[in-house]
């Protein structure tokens, strides 16, 4: 299978499409019990409503069990049932006869994309509605409608899945990904099962030097709620943190820089990227747009935190309505990206900084990493070596030293622990802060 | 009236135009006193001729009552009543029959320019000269004629005009104008003008944060003097500093910068013209040809202090010429050049450190800074505001952050209101240096 | 004559071009006193065979006397008498009668340059070989041929030689060079004879600011042997250093950078080829292919040491052939070579922190430097003068002004002589540091 990974990954995604999630709720539940299921260590957090969260507040918790509007036949003309799009989310429940004009104020479409049904949501403001394709809309004859929504908004909690794998350092690396949104897959399903491999990955792994904070949350409020708790402790440990999203499409790669584009988030997506796939997009925080990191990267938080991409989210025209479907992500799509956020958490694992033992260029022939005998048309068969090995002085990390001689640090990781074996590279104890962030 | 400063502006220049200053002398004491009038509080200091001055000495005080050359039908060919231009400034007393042979190695003309007639000067080389335009003397015929300056050189002193507007703040803005040549418009009328409506806007401010040094005071020779009297309080105070001269014209915006480009000065009028006009020019420290902030730059003074200009001194035809005249000038140039130094000195009062006072994003909906129901083509009205919140983390000031989010101060101070209103940001106590001139 | 030093250095590399060179043994003992004769201070060094340097084994000694290739009627079909580059350098004696297709495995040849003897080595390995022009390859016929290398391998020593030219300061500036090729011209004798000149050059000098530390050296182990002895001084002392080779050629001009190209060996290289030729061609360290800076500049060296050549080693298709001769090197190309160097000494000499000794510019009319009478079209006569005191503030040396300006430094040094005179600058005691390589 030319695509193991993204196979598995797209399977997931499609068991967990049909789920109603919302920021709070059974839908987020169900799955994050999915996602428990793929990593067991998982612990599922609930978060009362009322609860204060800087300048936030944990919400009622919305269910929903149905929701429709009928004509005067008894004929449903909208039906959750059908797409759970169809549904303002966080509607609050109703149950009314109103003419069409009035129904119209309480309908959703989009006139440029006919046959898509937006999302659209009200967390904040008590408000029912539903949403439809244009054609849909466009049907509708006048007369007398009957919508209900058997919805409940009621004191209850937000969920949230976090997992800590923990590694021979204290210091940090994030992963943060949202299970909030309705039936949608790039804006929604890339990103948790994206996670949930890389979290397996990351667990098979025979050692790992940082620890990996792995979180699943509802947008905005969970990241919000999860900050709440835990600022102290990642703002003293994470040394790079990424938001996991719109990962599974296959058209475009980008990254979304922290705001002065200066941490080791940073440094190390955009080296990533550079040579993963060259043409990826930039987009500087200030475009806003962005998805937790809103949160991770405001500024008494700070944290170094980036977001490596397919299509980001509001760039494509599928984006937040239902044609971002299951054939829009991918398993190739998926696997890129998957493969994408693995070398930079590689390159993390790795980024060490190294110093040559002695002066001098070590004598290369003596352990036949170069021909002994010398013609003008040698040409020397570890060139990268030999460049690793002129830039190696324990005081720039790998990742800078291969920006500096132009090669892929993944690359070099094998040439590195070539030449750990024959100790011509030793470890340097220096710390490597977060970078500065601004 | 479309401009209604700069019409002000252009009537006072008009009023200023027909005195013949120089660099000491009754003409500077009469601008003086008429900018007086309009700035009550404007204190004019004396300074003996024979003082020293770091390598400079205070020269003898010219004063000029007429001056003329005669044919011998006793028909006045050259007249300094006509034009105060037609006599070299600082001309000695002399009173002298000679041949046309002998007149010529006195006059000066430009053969380029026919029509005009040049501004010259000798301020530390005894001499005596004329000006005239080249057709003029293209008709002087040989005989005899006789040269009159009826001039004085004696001690005296240099009169310069200093006003001191106290701000909430001991650190201070320099306002430096030059009030020292004869009847020319934008190389000169136009500095004094747009520092007075500045100085008289200044005043009416309802609070200052800084305190203002706004002096007026004849070129190289003035500066140098008002420097030795001030050094050390300058050096310790001026955060900013603006030399305003040639900021009438309509054609050209431009910038001198400091010698390193690096100061406050520098960022807040490289920003404020970006935005106002961007096609500016860029000038150099190194390209010389400044006015008095190669005195207030120098090395041993480096104040950071940077010039805004219309055309440069230098870069246009009329310049050192009686065709730099009252309709070089005008109302929309003078008050153009009024707005954008303005813009500099609200923006230098704004530039604060300002700092969200919580973790994470404000919930912009609960304040009504955002629509409660998201769909996806929901704008968010506030975009600016947003990536002001985004910035703002107390360690960068206001300036670098509009430069970063690419908005401009201006426009960007009402929303600073209205954060500080809703209690969104609060201002960080951090003392801003001066930027370091190298 | 019209380069009367290129001329002369011509004439020494043609003096040295016949004798046999290696990285040990008589030739370079041969090279040394030749050049002793010329730098009579010059001190040549042993370094017995089996002394250790880092990583490195000075090996066994190697003298040849003669070396050839029978045919089976006697005649010589391969002579090292002809050609030095005939036998491969370091060959193993041997004395042996082989056919065609065993000969074969020990010939050296060059199809795509048919009339080069290629240049090979094997120093580290035993192992006999023979060189020639592809045309007499082509040549051989199936048969038996002799083939002889009458040469010793046996513990000896390693020759070098050095020369310190004290100055009046501790701070040293590194001159490096190798002569360990066999006839060659660009590649080889370019760097002795060029290196000797500018010794000569110094040594004339009435007085050094620096101390001058001139090394004739086997490539690479000489180097490697010479920090292992002087190491720490080196680290400590040394401003700047340039290896000097490749340097004879008229095509072109060519700066190999440090590690980092921060030092000052690359400020002045790199201010000095842009004004005295702009096309110059910038290689970086990673790029490998240096000679010696490979060593000087590595981890736990990083000496600040650049290379200024004209033709660098492997961009040129006579390097390491019998075409990289006498007639590759010439008279002018070895002259400008020098004199890009020679400047680069001294721009170091003259690279102090100047500064004007009190506030406000000088009044230069006082003086004779300005014209007294202004008018619009005077023009300033010492426009450089004046830029030069506008940023020697005793904070930047006078490398980086003139950078800022847009000078060359060795146009402004008698600019600045005169400023001295005039007492206009006085000298500012600051150290400079070698830059940070890193």
């Amino acid at each position: 299978m030319k695509y193991p990974i993204g196979n598995e990954m797209h399977s997931w995604a499609c068991d967990l499409f049909p789920i109603c999630r919302s920021i709070t709720g059974d839908g987020v539940r169900k799955t994050l019990n999915y996602i428990k299921n793929l990593l067991p260590s998982l612990t599922v957090h609930e978060v009362s409503s009322g609860t204060k969260a800087f300048d936030w507040t944990v919400p009622d918790e919305w269910n929903i069990r149905d929701a429709y509007v009928e004509d005067e036949n008894g004929a449903r003309i909208i039906d959750f049932k059908q797409h759970n799009l169809h549904v303002v989310n966080y509607s609050e429940p109703v149950d009314v006869w109103l003419p069409l004009e009035e129904l119209n104020k309480r309908l959703h479409s989009l006139p440029n994309q006919p046959n898509a049904i937006p999302y659209v949501s009200s967390y904040y403001k008590r408000w029912w509605g539903f949403c439809l394709t244009h054609q849909q809309r466009s049907r509708l004859k006048p007369g007398k409608y009957h919508a209900v929504v058997d919805s409940s908004l009621k004191p209850g909690s937000l969920s949230y899945g976090e997992l800590i794998l923990p590694g021979t350092e204290e210091k940090e690396v994030l992963l943060s990904t949202y299970i909030c949104h309705p039936s949608m897959g790039n804006n929604e399903l890339s990103g948790p099962v994206v996670t949930t491999a890389l979290a397996q990955w990351l667990m098979n792994l025979k050692s790992r030097r940082y620890t990996y904070r792995i979180v699943f949350i509802p947008e905005t409020i969970g990241s919000v709620v999860y900050l709440s708790r835990h600022l102290e402790v990642m703002k003293k440990n994470t040394v790079a943190g990424f938001v996991v999203t719109c990962i599974g499409d296959d058209r475009a790669y980008s990254l979304s820089h922290s705001p002065w584009c200066d941490t080791l988030a940073d440094r190390v997506a955009e080296h990533v990227l550079k040579h993963h796939t060259p043409a990826y997009k930039k987009h500087f925080f200030w475009e806003l747009g962005g998805s937790d990191e809103q949160q991770y990267c405001s500024p008494n938080v700070r944290l170094p935190v980036v977001s490596v991409m397919r299509s980001r989210a509001g760039t494509y025209s599928e984006y937040h309505t239902s044609l971002d479907d299951l054939a829009f992500i991918t398993p190739s799509g998926l696997e890129g990206g998957y493969e994408a956020l693995r070398k930079c958490l590689i390159a993390l694992e790795n980024n060490h900084y190294y110093r040559v033992p002695f002066p001098c260029e070590p004598q290369m022939g003596k352990r036949n990493l170069k021909p002994l005998i010398s013609s003008k048309n040698t040409k020397h068969p570890q060139l990268t070596m030999m460049r690793l090995l002129n830039y190696l002085d324990g005081k720039h990390d790998l990742l800078e030293v291969c920006d500096q001689i132009g090669r892929s640090i993944i690359d070099c990781i094998p040439i590195i622990r070539e030449l750990q074996n024959n100790k011509l590279i030793v470890l340097e104890n220096k710390v490597r802060d977060q970078g500065s962030n601004g």
